[in-house]
């Protein structure tokens, strides 16, 4: 167990700050809600944002940039929406040392402003589709704040489509979704569950919102990424419209999807241990740590002139590697400093290892420290590719069983009542209830439904709220 | 001349809103002093962003984020900071349906967050120097807009970086600034003149303040990035010290570094032309344009498939290439399209062209649309790096033509107030003012010091200002 980080057994919450302490992945700011994303969080989350842009890019979508200010009449004007976000805003109120004639919302979304521009932008079908995304920060006033799960404050990208129809939008919603899934397991070594949002669970405005539900260590669901169908909601209000190729006035059907930085706090809860971090290589900051191991200045010089190359060649590779050779430092500090911010693969030179002709690794996804294996020199640099496939495949297999491991089928919900203490996790039931019986079994259990798999099971059975027959299943958790 | 560009020796102010809207670069937002930029202005962003990140994590930095909300005890902590910025702040006011106990600043750099955190995160010698780099909006209240140039809110990156001591952090400041001038010249091909900045025009707070002055289309100067020297100005006031190695307690030495948005607005006008943008090639969203022709649907099956090819090659070489494919519009229709736009080069491929075995080829620097000459279909695909590296290398050379062309040595104020008017430009003049004079100039010829290049020439002169015998020179100039 390392050191200052709590068992997760004992109390995940705890262990959850105590690892991003440790890890260096961010610190409290002086602004309550707010957080600073240290370099090693934040380098996690540029390599998360790399992967997704490249994702939008290659499905035809662009990035633009929208202002961070938006008139409070914009917010207004969609009822759901504001209902939804008004008690979460912050407003500017004086500006250039007046005060303003109307405030200013600092964005929740980009949803309003994207709209009114829309309604600029789109004019003939030949405008359509219109797929744009953006990088952004946005504010929601949070009062129980948790570091990249729920901070006023907070990075996100937010994609807003416009298309000619329903099918075509319905089409990119659920591309969007896939997109993400595809993310999730094999960039962030997360498996989730595609499926859709009830009506008490979906984004205000949407018509359907899709999720995908990852599980946390302890058995905890988070919603990873959502992605919306708005079909006319917001055209009606900013008058949207383009003209078909019959020369009528159509409204366009629209999609909104969206991640955030909360996605560091899923790799953090999806894959950390006792002993902290543990990254999948795809998005480790340093995939590859080599510590040089010399008692004395000869040994030193040799050890180091065959690191520099290993580095040299790992580098040219385009593999993420760093060189510990602190001074003044144990090694086993320097495993220790490696292990708590999970990179994937150590490498140890020392003398001996230089005469017996290998390095001596370790993986930090295997159990137990004592778990090295020897890499022969000769083959070194070429084999690591292979290695952190191997390591990355590993940590979703690991997490796919965990998953498995703590998914369960409830029939009753006096049953499910307890279960949900004794052992959090995901619980497949039978579903046929309304916003009601939703408001209901979260009273009762504190857990939620998660959402409406995509995936559905053959068969029917009794609803768990209100005992009609249903051939519908959905996921009950607990959730952040 | 293209359709709805003013021609930018007539009114270059209107010519540069002009090629903004027709090039779709970007956009008014609805919130008064702030911009939508659109996916082509945010794509030459995007690669403006690429290559000066990757140069700072060259030069050892890292990528962090602090929050967008300041206390606003925070920035009247320094108090010659507060001065420069007061008049130009955004107050949150209330959030989350409550006003707040203490208002909160909306960020116009991030100065005193992070050296809140610097004085908590830094306590020996081994935490430096510290490196760090944030890509983030801020906001600056602008009365008087314009697009990319000033703009209420606006994107940049800043440096803030902390050392043990003064030489260090003087180092690092024109490291940071040749990093800049770098990036001016050898990828947005814009030649500038590193200097330091008069005790007027440099940053408050700053001990130093260096500049890289760049000339546009008008022979206005535009300060298009800035490298300060702190000093432990910052330190003092957030009490960011260090242990040093004889275990002595020492004020650390900071310099800070930006630059913004604003470089969007460089590249518009130090390369536009009365038919719109013209794009250096490694910041060009689309580098190449293919144009198929054809007038009937044989010669067009045929003349895609080539097309085709060629693009795939391209795409293969990691080479940004659009084929303009769209129905219904002619090749002149097209053509327009994407000079406006500025994209470096254009290849049009007809049935004629295949059936001599080449295609047509024009580059936007090229003066003239007839300026056109053809490539062999052979070795078209590996002859285009070349190419585009050869337009590069030639705008850069016309841009350091064009502004010697306006750089002029001047001894007489007189002379200067009337040449300035009549040929504005760079003006080389002999300095040895304080800050009255610098006021009383811009009073009088509405020019400021540009800089003071670190780059000296030989001799001595009389001041313009003073009559005083002076070895120092400086530019004079109308800025943006």
């Amino acid at each position: 167990m390392a050191k200052n980080i709590t068992n997760p057994e004992k109390d995940f919450a705890r262990w959850y700050q105590d690892v991003i302490r440790e890890a260096e992945l961010a610190d409290s700011a002086p602004v309550r809600g707010c957080m600073i994303i240290r370099p090693y969080g934040y380098s996690i989350w540029e390599n998360i944002k790399a992967s997704l842009d490249a994702s939008f890019k290659e499905t035809g979508h662009k990035n633009a940039y929208f202002p961070l200010f938006i008139p409070e009449s914009f917010i207004k004007k969609e009822a759901k929406h504001v209902e939804g976000f008004a008690p979460e805003l912050a407003i500017v109120t004086h500006g250039g040392g007046k005060k303003l004639e109307e405030p200013l919302v600092v964005r929740p979304t980009s949803e309003t402003i994207i709209n009114h521009m829309f309604s600029k932008w789109i004019n003939s079908y030949r405008d359509l589709p219109m797929l744009l995304n953006q990088w952004a920060n946005v504010v929601r006033w949070e009062m129980r704040p948790r570091a990249f799960l729920r901070t006023t404050e907070f990075l996100w990208q937010e994609g807003h489509t416009a298309h000619a129809n329903e099918e075509e939008a319905r089409e990119e919603t659920l591309r969007m979704l896939k997109v993400y899934a595809d993310f999730a397991e094999n960039v962030a070594a997360i498996p989730v569950i595609p499926g859709r949002k009830t009506e008490q669970e979906k984004f205000a405005g949407a018509v359907d919102s899709y999720t995908i539900e990852a599980m946390m260590g302890n058995g905890w669901a988070l919603q990873s990424g959502t992605s919306h169908y708005l079909g006319t909601n917001f055209a009606r209000v900013f008058d949207t419209m383009y003209l078909d190729s019959n020369n009528e006035q159509q409204f366009v059907h629209q999609t909104s999807w969206g991640v955030s930085t909360r996605l560091v706090g899923a790799v953090i809860m999806a894959h950390g241990d006792e002993n902290g971090l543990r990254l999948p290589p795809k998005l480790a900051p340093v995939q590859v740590v080599i510590v040089p191991i010399a008692r004395d200045d000869s040994a030193r010089t040799e050890v180091l002139m065959v690191v520099d190359s290993i580095n040299e060649g790992l580098k040219k590779m385009g593999i993420r590697v760093e060189v510990d050779n602190r001074e003044g430092m144990s090694p086993g500090f320097k495993f220790n400093y490696w292990e708590v911010r999970g990179v994937p693969l150590r490498l140890e030179i020392g003398p001996r290892d230089l005469k017996e002709g290998h390095v001596t690794a370790s993986a930090r996804n295997r159990p137990g420290r004592e778990d090295k294996f020897t890499i022969s020199l000769d083959s070194l640099v070429e084999n690591i590719p292979e290695i952190l496939e191997k390591i990355q495949n590993e940590m979703l297999d690991e997490a796919i069983r965990k998953r498995d491991s703590r998914t369960y089928s409830v029939e009753d919900l006096g049953d499910f009542r307890e279960a949900i203490v004794s052992d959090p996790g995901f619980y497949n039931v039978w579903w046929d209830g309304v916003a009601e019986d939703e408001v209901r079994l979260q009273k009762e259990t504190k857990a939620t439904v998660r959402c409406i798999p995509l995936e559905q099971q053959e068969g029917s059975g009794k609803c768990i709220m209100t005992g009609r027959e249903t051939s519908t299943r959905v996921v009950l958790a607990r959730a952040y």
